[in-house]
């Protein structure tokens, strides 16, 4: 089965947003096990979206279109579909009735124009809206389908999951096609991409002749390197003892640098670890001006184990709320005592502090990209480490949150802290 | 002139990497006054590039195609274009001695696989590698043109500007085309697309008649709708005093929903109305978790306005840092006493503080998307507001981090606060 990716949207077409929708489908319809040769992206023009659409289906048996169902008077997929369709559209009373609760539940008036979205083609099924008001649909035409999806990238993921993944597969089947294909991600952080292609070459070797399952790499900016296992079997049970085998492999292969599996964040690495351990951590952010605290908390269930951060960006700061003592902030003396008072103010267990120079400019004779982790740990013990980090502002300070909440993590797994308590 | 952009790359099918080429080359097309319709992402299949091809230069005058020029047997998009252009493809002695000299300069040995590199469609014009080893070309097909520009996005775009606007250009003037393209985007914050698009109605009508300036909406997510303003003139200055006129007249119409102009973000909106008070900020944040402080520190010489943030996320820590009375901590009593707590604690002129609910589960009987922001003035007044946010708990934090910074940047320009100071 082949499925082509349409993206529409003057603003695409001019640079103005990237086409992250086109790359994230993509990949799922990967994970499905349908092939996806073309992609296309057109502005919002009916007789464009409508040529498009007709390409696509004349190449394929289906198209995720995307991005093109708000309310306003430049949204015409709607109407493109319909032509394609060669149907009417028609007003859908309960897809206009959950726009009317979505409006209600803000307290906001539902302008006169949001009945567009309730414009349904005749023929094609609604896919509820849940995440916002614009509903998906699911449009035959003949034997193939047109997906439409809100181009609102969280929307758009909840509706494809929840709809269109259902009825691929079910197309699949009556293909004929009912194998799996899964994949794992190993979700490394702290070795380069040639270090770990090095490490990792004698399981690549021993793959390549069976060549299933199969390893790639993918760089992940800040967030490390993603090393994805892809398994393909006749059944779920089958490619998952394949993927089980592999990432037991690689992990004995790369250790420590390997913080979690999939869609696991650096800062669920170190919740699991505090939350093994029953500690609880209160943070001092200079540097990152509260970066380490909103990454934190983005864990559900943050508050068992989170206490708070002290932003403390102007010097007095310091040392009025953590008691830092006078000399220079940018050091491991100041990191220390900055773990410490955070840990005491916040009273917390273990104590996490950052203090550095982002940049443009150096300070306190350090070169801009220099940052001091301080930890203080429940035993009394205090410790720091010294990162020389490479970038502009943004990304020092982003390199800054992620070596810190490492650095934290590989201390508590090496120091089974709390492992006695 | 009609120009699409064809991106060659499995890896852009499967999602490995974004097709950030396309958006680029979008921008740049438009800039140089050229029409781009549609947009297509091929994988590296010989007979798919050359469909892809050929539908781009059926629709328009000109495709840009990008990638597929490595010396690798799966970069075929030399092979495919000698098809399109009914051509054979001739080895070319001086492509080859400057790869030579390429590998020579870096110390390397050259593969025998880099021939493929030299090879060019006959009638083709080669572009000058600089920066890596692939040259670009510029191939006439009839009286359209296919440009091949490598993947690589710093040698793409270095031979974009060096060699393909020119020839653009040159196409352009031969059409009668000799002006120049300019938009400028007024940031909105705190109003609906459907409720902006009623209000802009007066001037998209008075526009839509001369057809220049051009207005369109776009949505940006939690940062709101841009309003982008594009004209068309002969000159630099023409087009400029166009767009001046145009901003007068939807600031009218906008009012203080209009934050900034272009790139300004809501934080530089914000550190702009303090520093032209002379005022200092300190933060109180409970359920953004220092996200708002992080976006803050973000803006360069914050130093100068921003004191610091205390994350009080445990209900204790409010109390014992910030003097918080017992009660509900999720209500605006709290979120006022957060504010006041962080502007003697952190010695700053203004405090601002935000207590919520960001979900999934609700909290002291109120539901999820509960939001209170808090403010407290030098002058010693202090005000609340409650928000009702929808969306999962990383969009409720987000939502309340932007609408917090509203609210702060409308109340100071509302009071003049310290304008009197």
């Amino acid at each position: 089965m082949r499925v082509e990716v349409l993206a529409v949207g003057t603003e695409l077409l001019l640079g103005q947003i990237a086409n992250t929708n086109g790359a994230w489908l993509g990949e799922q319809l990967a994970l499905v096990g349908v092939d996806s040769h073309f992609q296309q992206v057109v502005g919002d023009n009916q007789g464009r979206i409508v040529l498009a659409l007709r390409t696509a289906l004349a190449r394929g048996d289906g198209v995720v279109v995307t991005g093109g169902l708000g309310p306003t008077h430049d949204d015409i997929t709607r109407e493109a579909i319909a032509e394609v369709m060669g149907a009417e559209l028609r007003f859908d009373p309960e897809v206009w009735a959950r726009i009317e609760a979505i409006f209600a539940a803000r307290g906001r008036a539902l302008p006169e124009s949001n009945r567009r979205q309730a414009m349904v083609p005749e023929g094609a099924r609604v896919i509820e809206q849940r995440l916002g008001t614009a509903p998906g649909l699911i449009c035959p035409v003949g034997l193939k389908v047109v997906y439409a999806l809100p181009g609102v990238p969280y929307e758009l993921q909840e509706m494809f999951e929840r709809a269109v993944v259902p009825d691929l597969r079910e197309r699949l089947a009556a293909e004929g096609f009912h194998g799996v294909i899964r994949s794992r991600v190993l979700r490394t952080w702290g070795i380069s991409e040639s270090a770990l292609a090095e490490r990792v070459a004698p399981r690549i070797e021993a793959l390549d002749a069976a060549g299933n399952p199969t390893i790639a790499f993918q760089a992940s900016g800040i967030e490390g390197i993603k090393v994805r296992v892809t398994a393909k079997a006749a059944s779920d049970a089958e490619a998952l003892a394949l993927l089980d085998q592999e990432e037991a492999a690689l992990r004995d292969l790369l250790g420590d640098a390997v913080f979690g599996l999939d869609g696991c964040t650096m800062e669920q690495a170190v919740a699991e670890e505090l939350g093994r351990r029953g500690l609880c951590l209160g943070l001092a952010e200079s540097v990152t001006g509260g970066l380490v605290a909103s990454r934190l908390v983005a864990v559900p269930g943050a508050s068992q184990w989170f206490r708070g951060s002290l932003v403390t960006y102007a010097t007095e700061t310091k040392v009025r709320l953590l008691g830092v003592p006078p000399g220079p902030v940018v050091s491991a003396e100041a990191a220390e005592a900055m773990a410490v008072g955070a840990r005491r103010a916040l009273g917390a267990d273990v104590g996490l502090a950052l203090t550095g120079v982002a940049g443009p400019e150096g300070a306190e004779d350090q070169p801009p990209g220099t940052v001091f982790v301080g930890l203080a740990l429940p035993d009394g013990q205090t410790s720091a480490t010294r990162l020389r980090l490479p970038g502009d502002r943004d990304r020092v300070r982003q390199l800054s949150v992620i070596s810190a909440l490492d650095y934290l993590r590989r201390r508590l797994r090496q120091d089974r802290v709390g492992s006695s308590a």
